[in-house]
C-alpha cells in the first residue's frame, strides 16, 4: 500500500488509536517506517511514539533532529519522554534538552536523574495533595478551579504541613461525602510508601501483593513527590515476566526488532558458554573411549541419558526460578520443596530407568546395558532435581538473577553426570 | 512457633495484610495449616482465602463443612467466590451453594455459568451506570444516597434506554464539573467494549494495548452487565506470561505447591515426549555405528554438535513464543524476521563452526575432523534458526498453543539434524 499515497493513508490511519499506529510502524519495513513518518508529516500523535518498541523508536529518533525530538518530547507524559531522552547520546539528549521550555526540562532532569527502573522513573509527577483540614467541599471546588491537573488520577492524597502523606481519599469515596466531611475524617491512614529509588521489580510486586490501584511516591526524607497508579505497572510486569523467560532461554534481552548486527550479539554469549559446557562434556566421555570402542552400544544410547536428565533438570529449576521471582520460595519452605523434588524425580526417575532399561535390553539384547542404563538414568534425574532446586536458590542467595546462570548450570551437570554415570557404571560391569 | 500459643499468634497476625497472612499459610506445612486455621477460629479476614496459591486453597476448603466455605464465600467479591467454587466437586458445590442467601447465590450461579478464564469470570458486577440525560450534579446525589455501591469505581457508564454502554466518565471528570453539566455532554464516547465470552487472554491485551484502567463488559445483546478493572488484569498478564515460561519448560501448571503425586504427573508427559524423541535421535547415531567404531573420536565430539544446535534453536524459539504471545509476530513481518534469524544463525554459526573445528582439529590432530564438525555445526545453527521460528509460527496458524508443543519440535530436530550431519559426512569423508 506504501507506493507514496500519502492522502490516502492518512486518511486512513486518522482515527487509528496511537497504539494500533504504533503495531502499524513495527510491522513496516525500516525503509518504510522513515517514508511513513514523512508522509504523516508531523500529525502524528506523540503517544505513538511511546508505544513503539524500543529499538524501532531508537531507529526513528535517530533520524529527526533535535528540535524534531524536542517538539514531540513535549507532549508526552514526563515518564515517557525520559525513556525516549535516555536512549540518546548525551550530546544530543543535551540539544534537546536545550530545545524544550524551561519548565518542563526541569522535569525531565529531574527523571534522568533517577536510577533506570526505578520508582521514580515510573511516577508521575502531578499529583493532587491536599491538608488535612480541608473539607471535601474545598476540594472538589480547588479540582474545579485548577486547570493544570493531572490527565487522571483514582486517589486524592492529604499531607501535613511538611508534605509528608498521611492518607488517601479514593476519588469514588470523596464524591459519594457531603461537602462539609473534612478529608481527615474519611481518608485511608494506612497506606504503601514507595521511596522513589526501589527497584521497579519490588515496586511491582507490592502492586501485585497488596492489590494496589496507586500508591505515593516519597523522597528520601519522606516527602510526597509522586505517585504510581496500576496501568504503569502492567507493563512492568510483562516486561519483568519476559525478562526471565528470554534469559532462562539464554537471550539476553527482546531481540525482535532489533538489527542482524545486535541481535547475533545478544545472543552470542550464551552459545559461547554453552561450547565451553558441551566441550567439557565432551572430555568427560573421551575418558571413556575405550569403553565406548570396546561397546559401540553406548555411544548409541548415551545421549539418552543426558537429554532426559536435562530436561528433569529445566523443569525443576523453571519452577524454582519463577517461584524465587514471586517469592513463593523462601529460605523457610526451600528444605520442604526440595525434599518434594526429590520424591518427584524417584518416581518418575524410576519409571523411565525401567521402561529405558527395558528397551536398552531388546535393542541390544543385553539385560547388562539395560540395568546401567536404568541405574545412570535414576542418578541423573535425582541430581537433575537436586541441581534444579539448589542452583537457583543458591545463586539466588548470591544476589545473582537466578534466571541468568541457572540453566548452564544445570544442563552442565545432567550432562556431565549422565555421560560419566553410564559410561563409568558400563566400564565397571561391562567389561 | 506453632507451640499452641494461639493467642500470641492471633496477636501478632491480627493487623497484617491479608495477603501477608495468605503468603504465612503457603509456607507452613500442611499440617501446619490446619492447626492454624484452628488457631484464628474464624476470625480470618475472607479475603486471606482468595491470595491463597490454589493448590494450598483447595487443600484448606477440602477439610471444612459446606456451611464454613458458604460463611467464608458471602464475604468474598464474586469473582473471587466463584474461583473458590468452581473447585469443589460438584455436589459439595450444590451444599455450598444452597447455603448462601438467595440473592448472592443468583450471583455466583451466574458467574459459573462463564467459561474459566473468560471475561465473564474477570468482571464485577457492581457498577454504576446513568442514563444520558441525567445531570452531573443527579450523579453525585445518586452516589451519595445509594448504599449499595460497588467497592471501589473508577468510571461512571452512561447507558441508553435499553442499557446498552454508550460513554464513560472518568471519576475525577465527573469531580471537576459544575452540578448543572449533563453527563452526555463530557463523556467519552470511544470505548472498548468487551464480550462477556472473551477470553481473558485476549482482554489482557487490549488493557495492554490501549492503557486502558476499566472497560464496560456486554452480553451477546449488547448490554451492558459488568465492568473489569485493570487490577484484575495484573494477574491475568502474570499468569499467562507465568504460564509460556513453565509450558516451554514442559511443566504444565505452577506445582510448586502441589502435593507429590500431582506434580510428578504434571511433569511425566513432556518427560515421556522426551524420552520418545531421545530414542529416535539414538536410532539416527545407530545407522552409522560402524563409523563411530572406527573412529571414537566422533562419538566424543558428536554431543556438541546437538547442544550447541538445541541452544541456538530455543533462543530463536523463545524471541517467536514471545512475539506471537505479545501480536509483535505476524504474518506480515514473518518472512523479513525469518530472513533476519537466517543471517543471525549464520553469523553465530560460522564464528562457533571455525572454533569448534580448531578445537577438534588439535584434540585428534585431524584437520579433516575439523572439518566435517565445523560445516555439520554451521547447518545445524541455520536448521536451529529455521526451525525455531516455523515450527511456532505453524502451531500458533493451526490454534496450538506454540509454547506447548515447539519446545519438542525444535530440540527434535536440532539432535537428529546434528547427529545425522555430523556422523554422516564423516562416514563420507573420513572413511
Amino acid at each position: 500500500i506504501d507506493e507514496n499515497r500519502a492522502d490516502h493513508i492518512r486518511e486512513l490511519v486518522a482515527d487509528w488509536h496511537p497504539a494500533d499506529i504504533a503495531d502499524l510502524i513495527e510491522q513496516l519495513k525500516s525503509k518504510d517506517r522513515s517514508t511513513f513518518l514523512v508522509m504523516m508529516d508531523g500529525e502524528l500523535d506523540a503517544d505513538v511514539y511511546s508505544d513503539l518498541d524500543e529499538n524501532v523508536r531508537d531507529d526513528l529518533v535517530e533520524e529527526m533532529e533535535p528540535a524534531e525530538i524536542a517538539a514531540f518530547i513535549t507532549e508526552l507524559e514526563v515518564d515517557d519522554a525520559v525513556d525516549v531522552l535516555e536512549d540518546l547520546e548525551e550530546e544530543e539528549q543535551r540539544e534537546v534538552l536545550n530545545e524544550i521550555p524551561m519548565e518542563d526540562r526541569a522535569a525531565l532532569e529531574e527523571g534522568l536523574g533517577y536510577e533506570e527502573d526505578s520508582a521514580g522513573r515510573l511516577m508521575q509527577r502531578d499529583l493532587i495533595a491536599v491538608p488535612e483540614y480541608w473539607t471535601i467541599g474545598q476540594t472538589i471546588d480547588y479540582l474545579r478551579d485548577t486547570d493544570d491537573l493531572p490527565n487522571e488520577f483514582y486517589e486524592i492524597f492529604v499531607v501535613d504541613p511538611r508534605h509528608f502523606p498521611i492518607g488517601t481519599i479514593p476519588l469514588d469515596r470523596a464524591m459519594r461525602s457531603k461537602r462539609d466531611v473534612f478529608v481527615r475524617d474519611i481518608m485511608d491512614t494506612e497506606q504503601k510508601l514507595i521511596p522513589v529509588d526501589m527497584d521497579q521489580e519490588e515496586v511491582a510486586y507490592l502492586f501485585q501483593q497488596y492489590r494496589l490501584t496507586s500508591a505515593a511516591v516519597i523522597n528520601p526524607s519522606g516527602m510526597l513527590i509522586g505517585v504510581i497508579t496500576v496501568d504503569d505497572i502492567v507493563d512492568v510486569i510483562s516486561e519483568e515476566a519476559e525478562e526471565d523467560l528470554l534469559l532462562l532461554a539464554g537471550v539476553s534481552e527482546d531481540d525482535l526488532f532489533e538489527n542482524i548486527l545486535s541481535t547475533a550479539r545478544t545472543r552470542f554469549p550464551w552459545l559461547l558458554v554453552n561450547l565451553f559446557t558441551a566441550t567439557s562434556a565432551s572430555v568427560a566421555i573421551s575418558m571413556f573411549d575405550a569403553t565406548m570402542e570396546a561397546i559401540i552400544a553406548l555411544a548409541v544410547l548415551m545421549p539418552i541419558v543426558a537429554s532426559m536428565g536435562g530436561n528433569a533438570g529445566t523443569q525443576t529449576l523453571t519452577v524454582a526460578v519463577r517461584a524465587l521471582a514471586t517469592k513463593e520460595l523462601t529460605s523457610a519452605n526451600m528444605w520442604r520443596i526440595l525434599g518434594k523434588e526429590m520424591f518427584v524425580a524417584a518416581l518418575n526417575g524410576s519409571f523411565f530407568a525401567i521402561t529405558i532399561g527395558l528397551i536398552a535390553w531388546a535393542w541390544f539384547g543385553n539385560p547388562l546395558i539395560g540395568m546401567v542404563i536404568a541405574i545412570a538414568m535414576v542418578t541423573n534425574i535425582l541430581v537433575a532435581g537436586t541441581a534444579g532446586m539448589l542452583v537457583p536458590v543458591t545463586l539466588d542467595k548470591l544476589k545473582i538473577d537466578p534466571a541468568v546462570a541457572s540453566s548452564v548450570f544445570v544442563t552442565t551437570t545432567t550432562d556431565i553426570i549422565g555421560f560419566v554415570a553410564f559410561l563409568g557404571l558400563a566400564t565397571f560391569v561391562l567389561l
